[in-house]
């Protein structure tokens, strides 16, 4: 059906939003709404300034007949620090300390409200960046992996500590717990992820970083690069096994007493630092 | 900042997109865009169109000063029949078979693009009934749980077999496997489901559906109601333990000789069918 320019707007909009960084050709769009080409650049022009006015995210477009456009989401600074501080609040409850130093978390990390928020911000530090999978560890894991994947647009695998779950044939690794300095071993699905992939690594807790450090390792016996480490909350220890990491939140808990003390994260440095490669200029 | 209509278009598109199920009022979205009720209202009823020309969702508009919009997102049969098929052509595919008679779905269960279509397919049998929670079972589930919950916007609760993650008190059943017979015990955490909830549980595969029931049971013991079960995909078994159910492909799988025949599920007739409360009729 031919379609009106508001029309377009709306459904371009919609369009585009589901498939993050996919680009779709003018031709795409051409035929999906029976209009001109030159009609639907005049409607890109629009959606790139909307998109970057309202901090929405990145909107490339390619100019010329075969051109076409990529939508990259992204968070502005300003809606980051009021997100991380909604979060630090949230998490401020001396009733989430858990046994071990651990915090409850899987109230927010069942919400899609904060998930699709997290979600976003941990992929706006890789907004120039390629990346083919996201990994994370069973099972608190998952909801975070699915949400920087669901921005990211690709896949993402899980690991796991248990081989009750029938997954097919499997590559494992053992690896030394950050704390405890217990041998385990975790496993991941051999045709889950292909070999040689560009992984980012996310979780909901770290603390020393020893499961995450493993799945390193895994990533590794599958050829593959770790591009990232993100997790929504770091604890605070002794000492890390791991350097390089962005961590929403920061958490120290007192298991003895009962007290906690939240605080923003390392993210704002390492998201929005400068030379970050998510600099969101103002021609984005 | 006042805004022109092609950006109010823009900008309301993904406000509506990212806050389903949720009544936002026409003083928000004057206060959004500086601009007069009136003019939202027009743009209100263009948004109202495309979504439903577009098959994109259920956009109820409340006239008046006191009004508002709510947008629910839902799935047309048209779609629902290409999308189903792609998925029973994905899943036949001999070298899914596992041992037990499960079904390989790793990787489109960690597909994005597959569970944002899972999610707003199921949601769409439910588009005019009120659901508090999305229940699951560890670890497979959580995806598909996730993918229905973000549609429905509402959160999501994972329970578990194992008791070596801490989550704080949990409220737990003893259930029996649908087709081993065996006694199982599953958990939940007390304070990730409100008393009185109603809840929709979903999976990822149902053989006999023991897990299902456990499910329920615990619901019951939250002084909850069960306001409907959908799983991805149920595998062919001589007696079921649940008798109303929606799922999307019906796999029959053979571990003997490793053959797999895979079919739409009953989804049409459930979502679909006549007197479902779904019914997308012209109006919407």
């Amino acid at each position: 059906m031919k379609t009106r320019r508001s029309d377009r707007l709306v459904d371009m909009t919609r369009y585009l939003l589901e498939r993050p960084r996919t680009l779709v050709s003018l031709t795409q769009f051409a035929e999906l709404y029976e209009s001109a080409k030159s009609s639907i650049s005049e409607d890109l022009t629009i959606l790139k300034r909307t998109f970057h006015e309202r901090g929405i995210g990145l909107l490339e477009t390619i100019p010329g007949a075969a051109g076409g456009a990529r939508f990259t989401p992204y968070m502005v600074e300003s809606e980051a620090a009021d997100f991380v501080a909604s979060l630090v609040n949230a998490i401020d409850d001396e009733t989430r300390v858990l046994p071990g130093g651990y915090v409850y978390l899987s109230d927010l990390l069942g919400q899609p409200w904060f998930l699709q928020r997290i979600g976003r911000l941990i992929a706006t530090q890789y907004l120039r960046e390629p990346i083919d999978a996201v990994m994370t560890a069973a099972t608190k894991g998952v909801p975070v992996a699915q949400a920087v994947a669901e921005q990211l647009n690709v896949p993402f695998v899980i690991v796991r500590n248990d081989t009750k779950v029938t997954e097919g044939p499997t590559m494992s690794v053992n690896y030394v717990t950050g704390q405890s300095q217990r041998l385990e071993k975790m496993e991941l699905s051999r045709r889950s992820l292909p070999m040689g992939s560009r992984v980012l690594i996310v979780d909901d807790f770290m603390k020393a970083g020893g499961t995450i450090r493993g799945m390193a390792s895994l990533v590794k016996e599958f050829e593959g690069q770790v591009v990232g480490v993100a997790v929504v909350a770091e604890g605070r220890v002794e000492h890390r096994v791991i350097d390089k990491y962005t961590s929403l939140v920061h958490v120290d808990t007192n298991k003895d007493d009962g007290i906690i003390k939240v605080k923003a994260g390392n993210y704002a440095e390492e998201i929005y630092g400068e030379g970050s490669p998510a600099e969101i200029s103002s021609a984005d």
